[in-house]
Order: C-alpha cells, then structure tokens, then sequence
C-alpha cells in the first residue's frame, strides 16, 4: 500500500498461441519498467485460459505517459499486438483511498 | 470497459486455512454485490498461494460507500477478517483513461 493519492495502471491481458520471445522481452520490460521514475511497484495474478490481472502503481499521471513513449517499449506494445496478446484492456486509475488488513497486526 | 469516468475498487485478498461458510457466502454477496445500483461489473483472477485479485466496477463512489455499508455485507467483510483471510488490501480509484485492443477486431 502506498500513500494516497498515486495513480494505477490495470491490465488485463489474454494471451494468443504464439509465446515466441515473450519470456525474454518480458524480462526487458521488468527491468526497464521497475528504473522507470515514478514506478512503485505491481500485483500480478495469473489465472486460467492465458488470463493475466496486473496493476501496476505510480507515483503521478505523468510518470505513467513517460513510461508509455520509452522506445523499446513502444515496440514491446507493438509485439504485444501483433504476435502475443489475443486481447487486452488498460485502464489508468487515481487511487483515493487506500486499506488493507493484515490478520498478522495486532488490533486494538 | 466502460465510459470513462467511472470507479474501480481494487482488491487483493490471502486466504486463510479457514474456508467454512466461504462459498456460501461469495454466492450470496455476489447475488447481492451485482444487484447493487451503479454496479457495473468485476474482473477476477485467483492465483498460486491463495491469492485472488479482483476488479470492481462502479458509475460512481456513492455506490461503492454504500455497498460497503449493506448490513449482510458488513456481516461479511468481518467474517472475512475474522476467518478467511490472512491478508486483505483495498483501493478505491477513478478511472480517467481507458482502452482495449481486441485482435479479432479489423484495424484500419
């Protein structure tokens, strides 16, 4: 959890049938994406059917505009379209508020 | 996706190694969770380690406060605390931007 208010990037992502250099331009992406300024850190889940949740957390909006125009990742998108992704939606959030419950914390 | 501005509430949870009454009530607050007025919908993936990240969608945060405060699930949100999960996080967010990329749709 971070401090409010910072911004999210949800994406949902289906994979095609066609994995050839995801592994590796993944492992790219994660290290560019984590230098990025701004970046704060993910939650990624991946279920069944090559369904994948993750969201991605930033400081600000603008950090998320740089990230988006960095060129290797530009061409990451363009892969993503046309050889790894049947579908995929993004959406860019502003976290109000914040939560969480952790069983391990004393309550008082 | 939906027409942007709309709200999202993020939630991560870490089951604990108690499930009793769990299913039940997941059918009974999804019946009442989607009957709600401004829900719009939800994305779900549950992964390794009992970890499930969800996606609500609402029109707005007035019906996200008062989902939040409907008795049967208020009832809910402390057995959750009480019993099934270790560990919860919740985000509540204002979606500004949203798009999708759909393979099986033509591009011009």
């Amino acid at each position: 959890m971070f401090r409010t208010p910072y911004y999210v990037v949800i994406i949902n992502t289906w994979e095609s049938d066609d994995d050839r250099g995801y592994a590796e331009m993944g492992r790219r992406m994660t290290e560019l994406g984590t230098a990025q300024p701004g970046y704060l850190g993910r939650t990624s889940v991946r279920g069944e059917a090559g369904h994948e949740l993750t969201v991605f957390y930033y400081e600000n909006p603008e950090a998320i505009a740089a990230w988006k125009q960095v060129p290797e990742h530009l061409g990451a998108q363009r892969l993503g379209r046309e050889r790894w992704y049947s579908r995929y939606t993004v959406e860019v959030a502003k976290v109000e508020r914040a939560y969480e419950f952790d069983a391990a914390t004393p309550r008082s």
